[in-house]
Parts: C-alpha cells; sequence; structure tokens
C-alpha cells in the first residue's frame, strides 16, 4: 500500500478518467481538472473522430477497474476488413482468428461510464471546463482558465500528471522551461472529415455490421465504422494539397464528381453527403514525439500528451489504457518510490509510444493502398497458412499489436520487421501464386525463420 | 525599386542586424527590437560560443552591405586543422588550396559593428532590451517585454521577421496557433563548456595562430580558436551522461585527472583551467528544424529561428547570413510581389537549411572520432589528389560547402554524399595504404564518377 498522496491529473478524456480510478484505489486524493464541459450533462459537437477501436490492451485497462463487460455490451465486435473496391468487388480480410476481434465504441460512450466510475470513488473530483493554461515546476502547481467564467485559479498537489492530449497544455511549459527537452510533432499529408451513412428504413445496417469497411484508393481511402444506432461513420483520409485532394474539393459539383468516381458503391447510401462534406471540418493528423515524460519525479505525461498518434491502426486509447496498466504495475512494485515509478515508467513506455506511431504511420499506407494489392493479399494468405501450422514459429503482425498485450509494441515492431525480411524472400519466389501451399513455400520460411 | 513598407524584425543578434540594411537600403522603415541590452554600452557576459567561423557565405552577406573588409582586419584566417593527438603528436590537415581559410571572428565585434551600420541608416531604429514575449498572427502584432522597465509595449508593421534564434519568442504563438505547423527539436547527446588558453608572457599565441586546433578522443573533442588578443578560446564538447561526461566531472580532481589523461599537453597552456571550468556554464546543443517558415505573405522566419544547427561545420551564422542573400536576391526578382518572395524565400532555403543542419551534425563525428584516424586520413590525401588533377570532376565536400557559395547546402550533402560512396569502395581497394597515389586507383575513381 502507498502512502496517500494529493495527486492533480490534467485531462482532456479517457486516459485521464482511468488513471483517476487507477490511483483512487490505492487511497489518493484526486483532482481531475477536465478541459471541457460534463458531456453527461451537455451533448457536444460531433465530427470530430467519435468511433474508436478497442482492443485487447485497452481492454486489459479497462477489466482492471471492473467495467470491461459492461462497455462490451454497447461495443459492436469487428471480425475483419471489409474491402470495397473500385470495380465494386469486396473482399473479407479477417483480423485474426475466427473469434478475435476489435470493437466498435463510441467514444463519448466510454468518457461518460468512466466519469461516472471515477466519481463513485470517494476520493476522485472532476472538475470540468478548466483549461490547464501552465504547469509551475518548481511549485507544482497547475495553473487554469475556467472556459465559461473565465476564472483563473491554481492548484497545488503532491504528484500531477498531464493526461490532456497531443496540444497538452500542461506539457507546454515544461517543454519550454526545461533544458534538453525533446520534441518532434509531425503531421502527415493527408487530413481527414467525418461522413455519414445512416440506418435503412427499419434501423437496419446498410452494410455488413461486423467488419471495419475500408474503400482503398492508392494515395487516399474510406473508411466506415459500426455504430450500435444502426448508423456507420465514415471517414475520409485524403491528401490536403495535390490533384486527389482537399484543396479540389471546393464545390459541391466537385465532391459529386469526386464521389461518384472513387466511392460509387457507397454514394446510394450517404444522402447527406454534401451537406455533410461542407458542415463537418477538415481536421489534421499530428504525431508526437518527445522526452522527457517525467519530470522532478513529481510529474508525468501520459496517454497523447506523451505520444500523440494518427488513428490508422486504431491504438491510441489503446495505448494510453496500457500506460496507466504500466504504472499500476510499477505501483504494485515500487510502493512510495516514486522515484523509481517514474523512472521506470517512461523507460519502459518510450520505445513502445515511439513504435506504436511509427506502426501506425505504416498502417496508414497498408490501409489505403496494400489491401486492395493482390501480391500484399497473397502475403497475408501465406503468413495465415504458415502461422496455423506453426502458431510457436509466428504470430501475425497485426495479432502482436492488436491481441497480445503481453508483447510490447517495441517487440511487435522489430518481429515484423522480421517478418517482412523473410516475406521477402517468400514473395521473390517464381511463380508464388501458383505454389503458394506448396512444401517448397513452407519450407523457405522454416529456414528463413531460424 | 519596391514601394515602402513598415517592417518590424525581432532580433537577438546578428541576422536581424544585417537584415535591417539590406531592407533599409530599399527604403523600408525598420524597427529592429532586441532581446539584450546594447553591447556597444555594456560589456556582455561571456563563456557562451564567443567565436565564431567565417567563411565564404557569410563573406558574401557583408559585402553586399560593404563590410567585409572591415571585418577581415578583426579576422584571424585558419586555413586548416591542427590536430592534438593524445600521443602529443600533431598533425596538420588544410581546410582547402593555400590560400583557402575559414576565419575566426568575435561574436561580439562583428554583430558591434553590424548595429554600427545599421543605426546609420536613417530609417532603422534599433530598441534594445525588448524580449519578444509573442506575435498576433492576426493583426501583424508583435508583443514585448522591456528586461529592465518590465513594461509591456506592443508594434504593428507591414511585414515583420522573427529573428529571435533557436527559441524564438516571435516563433512560439505561430507555432502553437498554426495547424499543421512541423517542429522538430533534437539535442545532441553532448554539451559544451568554453574554456581559455591565454596569450604567453609577451602576448604571443601559444599555439599555431592561423589553425582551428582539435584534441579529437572519439567520443568527444576539445577545439581552440584564435582570437585577436592573443587568446584562444577552447571549447570542451562532451557527453552530459556516460563514462567520460560532464556528469563524472564534478570535482577539481575529477577535471584534472581527466585534462591530465586526455589533453596532456594543452593543460599547461590552461593555468586556469579548473577555476573555469567550474565558473563557466555547460550548455547544451540542439537542432530545430520547422516549416512553414512564412505566414500570411507577411511573416518570415529566418536564421536560427527558422533552422537552429549545431556548430560543428561553422555554419550557423553564415548560413543566416545567406538567408538574407537569398531574400535580397529576391526582392530584386518580385519587387512588391511580397506574396512570391515569401513562397519562394522557403521553397529554395527549406533544403538547404535541412541539409546544413544534418551535415553540422556529422561534422561532430568528424571532428571527435574520424580526424585521428588514419584510414579516415588518407582518404581525404586521395581526394585531394583526385580533385588538384581532375578539379572540374570533383569539389571536396568541405569546400563545396565552406568556400563554395554558388553551390547550394542542399546539393553539397547530395554530391558528398555521392562521392562517399564512391570513397568506400576505393578504400576497400586491397592494400589501398601503399597503392593510393597508383593509375589503378586514378581510374578507379574516373570509372565510379561517371
Amino acid at each position: 500500500m502507498q502512502t496517500s498522496k494529493n495527486i492533480n491529473i490534467v485531462g482532456a478524456g479517457l486516459v485521464d478518467s482511468l488513471l483517476s480510478i487507477y490511483l483512487a484505489k490505492r487511497g489518493h486524493k484526486v483532482k481531475v481538472y477536465e478541459r471541457l464541459p460534463d458531456m453527461r450533462k451537455i451533448s457536444m459537437a460531433a465530427g470530430k473522430s467519435i468511433n474508436l477501436a478497442l482492443s485487447d490492451r485497452g481492454w486489459r485497462g479497462l477489466e482492471a477497474v471492473g467495467i470491461a463487460d459492461e462497455i462490451k455490451k454497447i461495443a459492436i465486435p469487428m471480425y475483419g476488413r471489409q474491402i470495397h473496391n473500385k470495380d465494386g468487388s469486396q473482399v473479407f480480410q479477417a483480423y485474426g482468428k475466427e473469434d478475435q476481434a476489435i470493437y466498435s465504441v463510441s467514444r463519448g460512450e466510454i468518457n461518460m461510464r468512466l466519469m461516472d466510475l471515477a466519481e463513485q470513488q470517494p476520493n476522485v473530483k472532476i472538475h470540468f471546463d478548466e483549461r490547464c493554461t501552465s504547469v509551475d515546476r518548481a511549485s507544482l502547481t497547475a495553473n487554469f482558465e475556467n472556459n465559461t467564467t473565465h476564472q483563473h485559479t491554481s492548484s497545488k498537489s503532491d504528484l500531477l500528471f498531464g493526461a490532456d492530449g497531443a496540444f497538452a497544455g500542461s506539457r507546454l511549459n515544461l517543454q519550454l522551461s526545461s533544458d534538453r527537452f525533446e520534441y518532434n510533432q509531425h503531421y502527415i499529408s493527408a487530413g481527414y472529415k467525418e461522413l455519414i451513412i445512416p440506418p435503412g428504413p427499419n434501423g437496419e445496417f446498410l452494410l455488413e455490421k461486423n467488419a471495419l469497411h475500408i474503400w482503398p484508393r492508392g494515395s487516399f481511402m474510406m473508411i466506415a465504422l459500426p455504430n450500435m444506432d444502426g448508423n456507420f461513420t465514415c471517414t475520409l483520409f485524403l491528401p490536403f494539397e495535390g490533384e486527389k485532394s482537399f484543396a479540389n474539393l471546393t464545390t459541391r459539383e466537385q465532391v459529386k464528381k469526386f464521389f461518384d468516381e472513387e466511392f460509387s458503391t457507397a454514394v446510394p447510401l450517404m444522402p447527406t453527403l454534401l451537406d455533410d462534406f461542407f458542415a463537418n471540418p477538415t481536421s489534421s493528423l499530428v504525431t508526437v514525439k518527445c522526452f522527457p515524460w517525467t519530470f522532478d519525479d513529481k510529474i508525468a505525461l501520459i496517454g497523447d500528451a506523451a505520444h500523440a498518434i494518427v488513428p490508422f491502426f486504431g491504438q491510441g486509447m489503446n495505448c494510453g489504457f496500457e500506460d496507466c496498466v504500466v504504472l499500476n504495475g510499477l505501483l504494485d512494485k515500487h510502493g512510495d518510490n516514486w522515484s523509481a515509478i517514474m523512472d521506470e515508467y517512461q523507460t519502459l513506455r518510450k520505445p513502445d509510444g515511439d513504435a506504436i506511431a511509427d506502426m501506425a504511420i505504416a498502417n496508414f499506407i497498408e490501409m489505403r493502398d496494400k489491401t486492395a494489392d493482390k501480391k500484399f493479399l497473397l502475403q497475408k494468405k501465406i503468413e495465415a497458412r504458415f502461422a496455423a501450422k506453426y502458431p510457436e514459429k509466428w504470430i501475425p503482425f497485426y495479432t502482436m499489436v492488436t491481441y497480445s498485450p503481453d508483447i510490447r509494441y517495441s517487440t511487435a515492431l522489430k518481429e515484423g520487421q522480421r517478418q517482412q525480411a523473410i516475406m521477402d524472400k517468400v514473395m521473390a519466389t517464381a511463380d508464388i501464386e501458383t505454389k503458394w501451399e506448396s512444401e517448397e513455400v513452407e519450407k523457405l520460411i522454416l529456414k528463413e525463420i531460424q
């Protein structure tokens, strides 16, 4: 058991709520400062990443606080990718074994459940509408401005967690005042816009419910995730500039022509397409890498504030929840030795944060481009066949990242690179298309894998 | 001729002063806001990069405003590297042809001359002690806090240049408020500390005056540059952590032992070594890359504010002055079309800023490590021999970067990589040590260079 501390969490949503529960259960007094109003009382503006894909690392985080079962009730399993080719044909690509799925959940729903649970802890207090303007490192004081009253307040604590997202206000002062603070923010050339496929006349799903739908088109793509009410949230990922880009979609005629050409099978399912396209924002996609994550053994960055990533592996929330799980394990291990906790937390998690950031960017290319590529699909088939026969020798890359919380992201990345090098040789075999199921190919993999 | 504009320059030293002269000569009304007090009236604290190495890109910038000859009088030519090996032996490595040199100048001297010249322009006004706290992009207002009175003032202008260094206050608001702003700050693992070799009893230089001295020691090094008064400014570049590091030099005994072991020939020349070591700060070394460099066709970053680099190629000031030269050329080309000026400025200079940043980091490894490596020295001899015989086929890399302002940094980097690939093959030749002057080696280079 740890000595009780006053802990402030500067939050912006999911990770801060979960973290507050972990800390409260150990007897700490926790204040959470949320930038947003209480979403349980006020309905929030949509149009920005309202769906998330929950997978095993995230489930593990929720299980530890006992709400995995409850969340599963409002989550839709997606067992694979449903690829919508330009010619109208469709292909299903399983995400793993038969029962393995990632789960489409509403960000708002899961956030509200976590807030409820946090507030059920007697030693957690959530303050809403409080935007963190800065953190004073020397006095461990967080400064806030209230979004409605514009009143400025300050709060001191024994420990402070910055969990306020990619553009964390809690991080800014630290990064400006800390010599040798490594910082990198990189935007990919594509942005995104959310659109919608509503349910049919009887509330039915108009696409296969239990799949993540992808319209891969090379340099861009559209995806769709199911919601409990029969809607699909569609997201168009498209370069900001260039021939096929948001810059060239400025009139209703241009948008209509583009969708008719590229997504002809989806257009009939999107009655409000043109209105939504111009009503919803076009948002950018950032990766943030920084270091250190902890300061003076009293301040720690966690979640997107430490490692903002692009959404293409569906791991942003899962990674943030895993931060909490790892931290929780270190509280067990080191007790009151916060210096050891902070040190091991950032030493352990930084390589994993970097790894999932890089894998998330690489997965954009896989989703938008390779999922429509016959050679890539054949490679995945060969891998799946080999993995089924030799499960102790080959865990598919997607499985390591998504369904294997005991495998670190950094390990998955390295192992994935090793597998790809092997498969490059396999795919270079003459007539691989005809003999992919042959003993020759199997032997080649067995030889290379040593 | 351009239409006269009100232009604010947020400055911190050299580049802002030079830029103000370029702009004033075209009839613009220029206000320069300096963070520091007027160094012509108050003597500044030393101990941080008081020497600079001026080379051809920098000279070109000074020539255009007519002060190159005046600065040359206070500059000491260094014709090559004087390598001080651990065993006490010395080797001289020329920086180019016989008359080619880089020039050691005092940062303060050159800055004061530039300020004098700027103030001789009737349409330049320098405000000292004014720290830029932020720039409001919408209203083109720069906000300042006076360092002595702490009074806050604001200034609007038609155009604004942010030239206030690696941690530019003028850049911060822009980077926080601009969606898709690319930003990367990276610290190398080594820091630096300035030390001194004073003149001899009769004011004489105690080391060869016309050389840049290097004590290369693998993972670290000391260098020394001559000053007009007979001093040498020494700089120790050493990792912050590790076996041989600043972290392990915390007592006078440790420092003495370290210097006696590593720099035994220099120690007798450094009578105040131990006092200086603990009196002078240990400073970090940052590379900053960002983009865009211009905003709304009215704001531009320039010098270190756009591209802070580590000092190992001696190109920081030279690159900043070259920014001014390039910009000046664009003022000729585009006249009042500031949109074209801003656009071409950042499009042209960004790849060159990135290139010199990368080359500067690579040159640390060359200086601290390779200059003591026999194979590297042989390679340089082979290159020099070939370049002398076929000057139209081979311009040495150092010459491209340092003495060839008509060759862009980005071109020099690419050409240097091509040369290195060729030399890798040459150096892999059996018995290269004995036949480096042979026709076989010459033919090999001629074949590879095609």
